[in-house]
């Protein structure tokens, strides 16, 4: 039997992981986060998989959770993101609306463009911190 | 007595605020954040209070947690990012270092940069909200 990868450095170990810098696109409204890094990774995950139920499994989080977030995000657009449909056995098959892949292209076009754009000075940042 | 700014919208409102989007960078080390938002107003109200106690009250956190954060960026970065000196009466005496400066104002100046590179398509993401 193969053995697993470790998921924790060894106790003994001292050196800490390599800093990673990393952006963050919310839209929000009020309190309300209308578009984030959560719902697109829902979304993406319903394209990946063809349904709710699936991709939940897949981010690990409830079924029920999933649902909510896919109903916000639906209400939040003028055109929905996600269409379903009722299917048999097996459940039913939900897929992104071009909103939908408009949306999460965007979303990740942006996350692209704002790394590549602070590249330099994100390296500045991350060289003030300590090496350890 | 002037009359105070209602802090939020009419019960009966059925507008909803503006939709607002907004970077956060954050530079994380494995689960910890190693920068990131939060920090960073931190350390932009000790510069501006003059002290930890003062900052904690001006963000409303505690003056422990905001002793913690202080205390975990000094140790994330090669140099510490706030000197505190013992007050007297009155307490401690912090301001930020060069490098703790620095720091800030990479940080400010990458969301500024994100944000003018990324204008266009943000506009484009929001424009797919709906408009109630």
């Amino acid at each position: 039997m193969p053995r697993k990868p470790p998921t924790s450095s060894p106790a003994g170990s001292r050196s800490s992981p390599p800093p990673v810098s990393r952006f963050r696109l919310r839209v929000t409204r009020g309190e309300a986060i209308a578009v984030g890094p959560g719902k697109v990774a829902l979304l993406e995950a319903v394209e990946r998989t063809g349904s709710i139920t699936a991709a939940a499994k897949d981010l690990g989080m409830s079924y029920r959770r999933a649902w909510l977030l896919v109903d916000e995000v639906n209400h939040a657009l003028r055109e929905p993101a996600v269409e379903s449909t009722k299917g048999g056995e097996g459940g039913g098959v939900s897929r992104l609306t071009p909103t939908g892949r408009r949306m999460v292209e965007l979303y990740r076009g942006i996350e692209r463009t704002a790394a590549s754009a602070c590249k330099a000075d994100m390296a500045r940042l991350v060289a003030l911190l300590a090496r350890d």
